[in-house]
């Protein structure tokens, strides 16, 4: 009450509501009874999660969170692509809503936050704004995107993405598991015939916002509350060839030898050397490597190896791909080997907008957090809403840093503090 | 003739008989005649040889030699491990016999000299001795291993190691390509029913002597004839375990990974570091590695790799063990992973007699031609018969250092030359 009063002696605006608070005790109720759907048999909420995109787990958990919604009395519908979407009706029936949401679909033996957390805030913060009959200028609107894990049917087919108009009839015939993605789609309550009434237009939203787990431990390490979202990072991979002479371990002196796998060694550490020359926050990763012939007695003469850049700026990644290569080019002299380094994708960096970053630091500062700005190493459904509306996403500590593994944990009040962040960055947008 | 004469005026013993010569097109003939056993369909000389042991090419190439064998009016007979001997006289029926030859099995996709070359020479010796009516004090033996290449039932299999001893009764149940060992030993004429009485003892031969292609670059690239073999290294094989931390590649900062392959690639580096520090003949080799997940955007959490050194001597090879021992402490520190490295086995070195290889060098001078001594870094049979007679190697060089590839090659003077030194190196230990 205190502290309430003194904030509103610094002349905040009717809108921000600092007393208005998701009801956090809910919030993990209902992250702990989703996580059953698709934990482990005889495991606990420690055990995590397999709820892989179009599973009969993901049918039930979006079962489970359409039943939640409609207690909320919400009216949850299915768009043709499979995301739920519900509505609250704003002040301003004119307006486009606000968008909210995440997914609650899994990697095999992934964790119980990783976009649970964001679905389930946005139905508290809804709520909350109920409890409190505070009404919004905009309509809201929360969605559980569908299949947003690249699990199924590999990457790049997440159902935000046809909703960001990225969708082709042929797209609908890949199989994956013995099913079509139109039977996937179908199976999930979607309507493939319809599919391209998934699609929203530019300009259909007045911004979209996430709360997600960091996945990275900077938040934790820097003992920060929220980290507000620059910009999901731009991926480049490519494959490196390495060719060298394949020969016998035992007669092949060393100074005569080809070896393709010290070379990929050599590359190994030098993409690391190339990445953290300079200060920053991008990443470069070699994760994958093959080698020919991989016998214990043969001196490998052939490696296929990935490499891969993440970075919020094309400039760095295209900087990083050019030493790296310069780099490639003196392995292979000192080692006679060549090395080919070929791009295999380029996904372009999605930036936060500036306006909803400023918001969602608002926001921190009405609620006391502490924050900073970060990139997003990872991918999220926001990255497809960011080419059609105003993007933000809000950060709360993964603890370790772990995620993708049942071991991936964020603290119970910092799920609160992440569902506060939501619901007062949705009413710093909704005044904006 | 002057040459000769020269030669004789530098008192040579009359054993020496520097005019008896292999016959090198007949050498050339049966080596191109015994590829078509083997050979890839619709295939050249040049497109090499699949003669896998107990195979129908394997057991075809047999019978094409046991063919020769009886035209050079020697009467092969199979001993119970399915290796073909065949014997000439000497004056002395009461002397143990000089014993030669080497295998004719191959790789799959391999060369036509490896073994081959050895068998060959081995009855043009016999034939030039013959020829000359040049009588040896000792009765000479040569002999076809059976199953040296270790394709079938694995490594350290080979039929020569069963005439040294190293055989039990379990050992002819072990399964290969769906026969037994005892079943595959029938096939190519052998009787597993008596397989101990292939073993012989101690003592039971004056000698053994080996022709072999080098299987490495060194005599070529010193432009020298021969190799007068030192010994067969010995073998050290461990497996280095690196653990590390798997983490997603997009959300892990540079300095808070555990990369498992970065420490495997420092690893690989070091090996050759430690192995190349000092000089000497010592080779160190990683050849096989897997990577785990493996996957493009996730930071290796594991990897298993080998190192697998050679040389001569032990106390090289454990001083070298150790050197890399103490790098991996290291390089775990600075990477923030475990290494672990658990040897897997360790073959001993097998070394020449010392008067074989001088009887080999005294040949290499009668005959005027340029050698070294070096040591085998691959293995051969002559490593079995180390623990039954004096043993040694003559190496003729592999133009490019190649072997068990079908660009295997060594001239045909070079082969000739070869041939020559197996039989004046046998006229050398027959005087001793």
């Amino acid at each position: 009450m205190t502290a309430a009063a003194g904030v509103a002696l610094r002349a905040r605006p009717h809108w921000i509501a600092p007393e208005i608070h998701v009801d956090a005790k809910k919030l993990r109720a209902r992250i702990e009874a989703l996580s059953v759907f698709g934990r482990p048999e005889g495991g606990t909420f420690a055990d995590g999660v397999s709820r892989v995109a179009y599973s009969q787990a993901d049918v039930d958990g979006r079962r489970f969170v359409m039943r939640e919604m409609r207690a909320a009395r919400l009216t949850p519908r299915i768009d043709p692509a499979g995301n739920i979407f519900a509505r609250r009706a704003g002040a301003n029936p004119g307006l486009p809503p606000i968008l909210f949401g995440s997914h609650i679909d899994s990697v095999p033996n992934g964790g119980n936050f990783d976009g649970d957390l964001g679905v389930l805030s946005s139905l508290g913060v809804i709520e909350a704004l109920e409890r409190a009959a505070h009404s919004t200028r905009h309509p809201l609107e929360m969605v559980i995107w569908a299949c947003e894990e690249g699990v199924a049917f590999g990457r790049g087919l997440a159902s935000s993405r046809i909703v960001a108009g990225d969708i082709t009839t042929a797209d609908l015939s890949q199989v994956w598991n013995g099913m079509t993605r139109a039977q996937a789609i179908s199976q999930i309550g979607g309507d493939p015939a319809h599919i391209m009434e998934a699609v929203q237009p530019k300009g259909a939203y007045h911004g979209y916002l996430e709360l997600h787990i960091e996945q990275g431990g900077t938040l934790e390490q820097r003992a920060l509350n929220v980290g507000v979202v620059e910009g999901i990072v731009g991926i480049h991979r490519f494959d490196a060839i390495v060719t060298g002479f394949a020969n016998h371990a035992g007669t092949t002196p060393m100074p005569e030898r080809q070896d393709a796998l010290l070379a990929a060694s050599h590359l190994t550490i030098a993409v690391r050397e190339a990445v953290t020359r300079e200060p920053g926050r991008q990443v470069g990763t070699v994760g994958h490597i093959e080698v020919t012939p991989n016998a214990p007695n043969v001196i490998p003469g052939h490696v296929k190896m990935t490499i891969e850049l993440r970075d919020l700026s094309v400039a760095t990644l295209t900087r990083l791909a050019d030493d790296i290569r310069r780099r490639a080019s003196e392995i292979a002299q000192s080692t006679k080997t060549t090395i080919e380094i070929k791009p295999l994708s380029m996904n372009p960096p999605a930036l936060a907008t500036p306006a909803v970053q400023a918001a969602i630091e608002r926001a921190a500062g009405s609620l006391a957090l502490t924050s900073t700005r970060m990139p997003s190493g990872a991918g999220h459904d926001a990255q497809m809403m960011a080419h059609i509306a105003p993007m933000g996403m809000i950060f709360v500590p993964s603890v370790g840093g772990i995620s993708h593994s049942p071991r991936e944990l964020t603290h119970w009040d910092d799920c609160a503090r992440g569902a506060d962040m939501l619901l007062h960055a949705i009413l710093e947008l909704d005044a904006a």
